[in-house]
């Protein structure tokens, strides 16, 4: 397996100095979840922030996540002075003209996309950036179509986008590496570690993670091995506290004692590699599987409501970016930038 | 692909009261890092340990970790005042003679693993529940060899096993269910959550989804898709910051919205199963592999010493303990009922 296509500039995996690029104004379209959550943090930086959706139920979805957005950075102590302002705008076009910055989050249909993308690239500035959220689809796939391609990023987040700070880079085939760049920038601006993706793939890097993941537990519940309480409170009760400030590689050189990640493959590779070829298959998407899903998920969850548990959520993470402020770590740092302004 | 060999007891997943089972004395048999770590875990929680290891260093390493986990207690607060003691024993015989519980830490070798308990049972009484650290291997594999097969159990932890309180425990083909509960009876009675794996697979659970992650970060590496340090960074800016406090399938569930997860299938189920097929194969593990692997830890990760990392670890883990405890959520309720004793 290969999944390289493309490749822009750093392919060393040097660091970069981002350079924040501040801006004033920019264009959400598409504001479901995602979207809101990115006017949330634009706004909470300071832009002023223009929302395009043709759901009725768009400006509510923006009042709530905005105000869970408010209530966790009043919580986290970062300054609210510099707040910008939003409006729902009348259309496409209305939001994007004259916005140097516009992040797309509308649904993960390819046509969809490609429609949305025309109607943006129709209205704005040749030179506007244009980020999308999308999980998995190809830059290079949706600027096949564009006319100005080369300022399309993948710009994709993690929820809630207000708080967690990084995001993935990606740039396709027609887009600059001057443009990875600006975006990047924009992103810094606006309080986020953007990580540039070198490499253009399907699903780019933390979704293939968490993809490897979902494939493995569905199997765990399809086999009847353990539900999905009990896949969660390993997962919070265990290593998911490490992944909250040392990642994969460091955690497991760590292991590995004072010889370094030579000394942990040399201890542990072997092990690490029994079960590997039993895990490659795949559970089929059967509705039993799903029904044995909602069910432990209901068990599980189902006595909360989902905006209780994403205040719950957005209290615990507060908490752990604090402590890691506090210990100038990890994401910590991040946030400790993103104070100084 | 199923991996199921043995189902013991609650197989429907319904949560099971455990009750603690409060021990005086223990053995840990094996002590290296995961060891000298069950040793602190015990004598924090008033049990008297007495530890078997050939290794010259092993009194060095309990030394160490040890100062490590009164540290961590020390800042989360925990009482000390029922401190245990602890005694390097002369031999496996005398470390395990007398005592109701042993954990065993030994090299993931099942030779070795036959070796040692064949050891430990010539000594141990009987009924002296034993628990195995292994990672991977089977308890029906382990209990083929052994005596009083029906006392064993893998009590699987994660590090530092003095904080992360989950631990899983799976019995295997002989192991009766009176001692799994006995086992998680007595995990529970040094203030861990004892989760019981019913359905006996190689790599349990935990090993399982990080396996998958393992393997699928060994690909974005290989690939030259991403680098060590960034992979890391979208782990712990990203996900991991989720994951201390919702585990998978709660996170979705609060993505999917008011729908429940029957929605967010509905919503991300197709998204979700693009890649798939194109991740099932694995890297091999060759010498430039392993290179690569080891000059981006280097890079990343080789200016701290690997007990600055422990103490960094333990601190922001600590952290996070106390807002979780605070927040009355996931790990911070089972340190609450730690810390009542």
């Amino acid at each position: 397996m290969s999944g390289a296509v493309a490749s822009n500039g750093d392919s060393s995996g040097e660091s970069i100095e981002i350079v924040s690029v501040p801006i004033e104004r920019a264009a959400v379209v598409g504001c479901g979840v995602i979207g809101a959550a990115w006017a949330s943090r634009l706004v909470l930086n300071g832009v002023d922030v223009a929302i395009s959706d043709p759901s009725p139920n768009a400006e509510q979805i923006v009042t709530e996540v905005l105000a869970n957005a408010v209530a966790a950075y009043d919580d986290l102590g970062l300054p609210t002075d510099r707040q910008g302002t939003y409006r729902m705008a009348a259309s496409i076009a209305d939001a994007v003209a004259d916005v140097p910055f516009v992040q797309e989050s509308v649904p993960e249909r390819p046509d969809i996309k490609a429609a949305v993308l025309a109607e943006i690239e129709a209205a704005a500035s040749a030179d506007a950036i244009i980020g999308s959220s999308t999980s998995g689809i190809k830059p290079s796939v949706m600027q096949a179509t564009m006319t100005h391609p080369e300022r399309l990023v993948v710009g994709h987040p993690y929820n809630p986008v207000y708080l967690l700070p990084v995001v993935e880079v990606v740039g396709g085939e027609h887009t600059t590496i001057e443009n990875v760049r600006r975006a990047q920038g924009i992103y810094a601006g606006i309080g986020m570690k953007p990580v540039h993706v070198r490499v253009e793939i399907d699903a780019f890097v933390g979704d293939r993670l968490l993809e490897a993941v979902w494939r493995e537990a569905l199997w765990l519940v399809n086999d009847g091995v353990a539900t999905t309480q009990e896949i969660d409170d390993i997962i919070t009760h265990g290593f998911g506290l490490r992944w909250a400030q040392m990642g994969l590689f460091e955690t497991y050189r760590v292991a590995g004692g004072a010889g370094g990640f030579r000394h942990f493959i040399e201890q542990f590779g072997p092990t690490l590699e029994w079960p590997w070829t039993k895990l490659m298959d795949t559970p089929e998407f059967t509705p039993e599987l799903v029904d044995t899903i909602v069910e432990q998920s209901d068990a599980q969850s189902g006595m909360h409501e989902i905006r209780e548990l994403e205040r719950t959520r957005d209290r615990n993470v507060v908490g752990f970016l604090k402590v890691l402020e506090e210990n100038r770590w990890g994401a910590g740092t991040t946030i400790a930038e993103q104070r100084e302004g």
